[in-house]
């Protein structure tokens, strides 16, 4: 397949970098303010190099990528809220040309997941957006090949700022802020972490997973979502957890009927109680039980992997 | 999709039964000794209760199966070795007719990997065989979504008999044969155990993960798997591991290069430790790291999730 790829930060430089030996080429990628296109494939090496050296993927104005005679949109802007743009205009506009769409940007699953199934139906092109929810983990494929109105709940822990935050507090007994400034020097958390630590990253992709469920009818947004985050979790929580083999995690839950996220006590060795920056989503089936998937849920080349794998189901 | 189910066993049933329900009709299901049909649905409490009453399907030759409109085979017979028969004719004349066929039984994919692949490559008919692997489990797809040549690995806990005594033994300090004994009392075992507890049935799952990350080059059939069992483990083993935290699991693994299946001392509380009966496949992955993916390895209900959803994949 031919991939434009909207967003050049580590998702989309990734799927740029790796394309190629999944057997795809990239015609164009974009960032805010350049595109560079290529009428078989882009020149990966100087897209890196001159996104390296000027902050600008191309050389020309960034709506040529829509230009290109491309089989599918990969859009890995980075994530908006309320109306999703300019993702949400990306997507209808690759959809409106028949295209395929593979999102690595929650916003417009997560915050307009009708208005996106609308225009997908009325095109010969599909979307696919698993490397909006666990990274490397086939969350939204297992639901999808389960059968969502067969899937009871998925529930996980969805994001590794916040888990590696809990892990580390527990591990060395340490405090939040003091763990905290170790996760933003160590790269694992932003200079403003609010998006992670305070669940709303979380929520964002349990949202995603309750419109799956429901085929968007009950339609979700963030704005349903009861989110509570690790901010206000004192060390002596942790410490009081571990007495009764329990320790603290961020979980999110997405049923037919709630997306919740908080903290929550789960049992110290069980799966949910995956360390560090590793997420899980645990799927609980009407016929087969329980299903725990972990695994990287974060992460260029991670993600890039989920973005390639969606690819090639269009195929 | 048009369902021809060959098998009436714990697989071949729920597939019966819960074909409706995933948006799908049986028309056909044949033991070893009967075939029923019918033109659109066979009935499926009346193939139930005969099945319960009589030992057989139907009342007609089992060879009926065949002649029937059926869009894909469900092979749920019972595993052979070797030549795979009669399993491996059935796939045969189902591709050869240009039919889907989604496999259950291990047979033909584990014993005659590229024979059946040169069949599908002259067939309109596709295969699909996840319900081989770890049952519920989306090991195979997982594989086939991440891309086969970027998988370095798949190893786990793939069989549930073997696991369950393991697990016992170590949580009651109870030897082997005593566990077994419980394992048979609770149907968990079979009367003739030897399949499961001598590690054949877990060599044989990797085997297929093995031809799946070939591609069938080279071939690797069961006689290419170093297999020991757990049927020579003395309790004294696990009470030694659980001092170190660790504990004794009967691992398969499968590479580009080898399958092997024995017991291994594995970290009590890891991944690799799940308990009773469940199953788990780990995935090394070339850019995302190891994805862990648990769940119910085996069961009617459960394997038959697996089939629906290969049928689903094919429609």
């Amino acid at each position: 397949m031919r991939i434009a790829i909207a967003g050049a930060g580590a998702v989309g430089t990734s799927v740029l970098e790796l394309a190629e030996e999944y057997g795809h080429t990239v015609v164009g990628i974009a960032d805010s303010s350049s595109a560079a296109t290529g009428d078989e494939q882009v020149d990966v090496e100087s897209v890196l190099q001159r996104k390296e050296e000027t902050g600008a993927v191309g050389t020309q104005p960034a709506g040529e990528l829509f230009k290109t005679e491309y089989d599918v949109l990969v859009e890995a802007t980075p994530t908006t809220l309320g109306d999703a743009q300019p993702a949400f205009s990306h997507c209808q506009r690759a959809l409106e040309e028949d295209r395929h769409v593979v999102l690595a940007n929650k916003g417009p699953v997560a915050e307009r997941y009708t208005d996106l199934r609308k225009i997908e139906t009325q095109s010969n092109g599909s979307i696919r957006f698993e490397a909006t929810v666990g990274g490397a983990i086939p969350a939204i494929r297992t639901i999808e090949d389960y059968g969502p109105e067969k899937v009871l709940a998925a529930r996980g822990v969805l994001n590794g700022t916040a888990n590696f935050v809990l892990t580390r507090m527990a591990a060395e007994g340490l405090s939040y802020e003091k763990v905290l400034s170790e996760a933003q020097e160590l790269g694992v958390a932003e200079t403003d972490p609010s998006f992670d630590v305070e669940g709303t990253d979380a929520a964002l992709k349990c949202v995603i997973m309750a419109n799956v469920l429901t085929g968007g009818d009950p339609e979700f947004t963030l704005s349903d979502a009861t989110v509570e985050g690790i901010t206000d979790i004192p060390g002596s929580a942790l410490d009081l957890a571990a007495q009764d083999n329990k320790t603290i995690r961020l979980i999110g839950e997405a049923t037919r009927d709630h997306v919740k996220v908080g903290p929550r006590l789960v049992p110290e060795n069980g799966p949910l109680s995956v360390t560090g920056t590793r997420n899980i989503v645990q799927i609980d089936t009407e016929h087969a039980g329980r299903l725990n998937l972990s695994g990287r849920g974060a992460g260029g080349p991670e993600t890039a992997t989920a973005v390639l794998a969606d690819v090639g189901r269009l195929g």
